[in-house]
């Protein structure tokens, strides 16, 4: 997408293969940098600190993270251990260990002395496919919100949690994807943006890529969604996911599932956006399979925000000494789920689906 | 109760009933200053701005405003003239309604020389009758508390959103009296603390209030309460409110809505602690019928905390130009309620029940 007329990615290879550039997405919306990774240490902190997020973005950076290591020791040791490594650098987002496993599979069978090329080919596949693929989910998804449009006057309201922009891909996002589409296309659409606290990736990221591309959009607290609901203000809900389940279970920004609950109280539809890389057919019931990583509660008790001096500056807004906990996904169940849009087309949040979908597309 | 060992109210009239000291409580939790209110329009600043919050806490700070008025001018017109003006200070908690008809009722039939006194004394019996409502609260919401203790080892886990503690009310609090009375009979409970944002009374009234008593408890952020509801670490929710229907639809601050979904998904009880002065019977639906505030959308966009230099600061958390939307209130329909804690008893939210206890009390 583009940023002031310029075209920018979350995270770039130099054609040199020997660094990927990453926004530095920690100090958005205040600052746009880019930063230089060089070694695959570089990207799991990256990963892990979150100067990149988002499901397919960690996916696609950790896959550049085994290039980085190609460069540097093409063992086969050192290529399962950095591998390992890399897994654990977020435990929830499937695409991590979806995205490691396929270049694993890629760079094994290739002696060391290939596998620098053969990493940096995969790496930029995972990529770019990530490109189509959520350029796909964008086609799909516009689908809906044009039907929405013929059937009521004014914009289309679409609520969306978290950020799941083109910041959390390598372009386009996977929520935001149907609504860059329509806007691009002339269908009026203005988007609810969830703060998503305690790391306000909505306030912080997802309002700042709307307002760089110029489509309506209100912030509001994580709190008012369900109000908007109720009064006939969301029209739907669009939001990404990390990982889901082969029943359908959605796992996905920590309040995710309460806004599931308000659309499904109010009957407006609740859609998860998925790219197939997603998907976890290893596992069943969401709620008890899948691991929540827990975050620090600093997170909780302390924030950072631009001063009336234009510095950024880290405030405590709790009383000292107190005590946070700070999980940061939630699992909403297939049952709230109204529909999965995935790069082929949208399906319900079905086991049968689901699995229909993998056969006849792998 | 008690801040460092000290007898602390959030509003407290001086003896020379000219003025009244408040709590304000736009400082907290990082310093505790008492500011001193002279005038009837002070006052409905202190409403209109924050300075005194919490549905009760505004029925008894307007109920003194009128009696700082009786001071200046004790004319019927200047009677009714601040009576409406104090109305206006804040559009959703029945309270403020309840107590300036109250003052009225009283105050109308007595002559301008004997008014002043009949309006400290009104005002002081509101106030200390705020405190006696909820110690009763208290009493039931311990049963309900004690019966939960009883069925399960380790401590009772109650999550509560926003401040409905004795910073909200003369003392005691509604949500928090059942709390402090447990901690005090030596049951074992353990509060997860709502941060509530935008204002965050949660994190900066709610944290501090329990902390300075020695309660347990862990904030968290608005997004994690249906989580931790699906994983069994809820016992019971039990929030304030500022208005609640005939029927038995309660308006609480933004959000409460949402966790009343998630209890009612997990099966976890819902409370609503509720003084009967906080009841409306002249509506019914309150979704359709609660005026709901719009406050500022600077609340969601700014946001102050302390600094690393000890300095209460002011950040932006947003982008510049990021527009925000902030309805202050949402509406718990009666179906997702389980009960409400009234000074009278626990009762089912439904109409029947609430016409038969006004009819038994009043």
């Amino acid at each position: 997408m583009k940023v002031d007329g310029v075209a920018m990615r979350p995270l770039r290879a130099l054609p040199e293969r020997d660094a990927v550039l990453v926004i530095d997405q920690r100090l958005l919306p205040h600052r746009l940098h880019l930063e230089t990774l060089r070694k695959p240490d570089e990207v799991f902190t990256a990963i892990r600190d979150m100067w990149v997020r988002g499901a397919p973005l960690i996916g696609a950076s950790a896959a550049y993270g085994l290039a980085l290591q190609m460069n540097l020791d093409a063992s086969d040791c050192a290529l399962e251990e950095v591998a390992d490594r890399l897994r654990l650098a977020r435990p929830t987002a499937a695409n991590l260990d979806w995205a490691i496993t396929r270049m694993l599979q890629r760079l094994r069978p290739v002696p060391p002395a290939g596998r620098k090329q053969a990493a940096w080919d995969a790496a930029d596949a995972i990529a770019e496919e990530d490109v189509q693929v959520n350029a796909a989910i964008g086609r799909h998804g516009l689908a809906l919100l044009q039907a929405i449009a013929a059937s009521k006057p004014g914009p289309v309201q679409v609520l969306t949690h978290c950020n799941a922009g083109w910041l959390a891909t390598v372009d386009w996002g996977t929520a935001t994807s149907p609504i860059y589409q329509a806007h691009a296309a002339g269908l009026p659409v203005h988007v609810w943006v969830d703060e998503t606290r305690p790391r306000n990736q909505g306030a912080s990221l997802t309002a700042w890529e709307l307002g760089k591309v110029g489509v309506p959009h209100t912030l509001i607290a994580d709190n008012a969604g369900g109000h908007l609901m109720q009064h006939g203000r969301v029209d739907i809900v669009i939001v990404g996911c990390d990982r889901v389940t082969a029943r359908g279970d959605a796992c996905n920004k920590i309040g995710t599932y309460l806004k599931a609950l308000a659309a499904h109280d109010n009957g407006v539809p609740f859609y998860v956006a998925m790219p197939t890389s997603t998907l976890d057919l290893s596992l069943q019931d969401g709620v008890a399979e899948i691991p929540i990583e827990d975050r620090s509660g600093r997170e909780v008790t302390h924030l950072s925000g631009l001063d009336a001096a234009g510095q950024v500056v880290e405030v405590r807004i709790a009383a000292l000494g107190t005590q946070a906990a700070n999980p940061a996904f939630d699992v909403t169940p297939a049952r709230l789920v109204t529909g999965l849009i995935t790069e082929h087309g949208v399906i319900p949040a079905e086991e049968s689906a689901l699995r229909r979908l993998m056969e006849t597309t792998r």
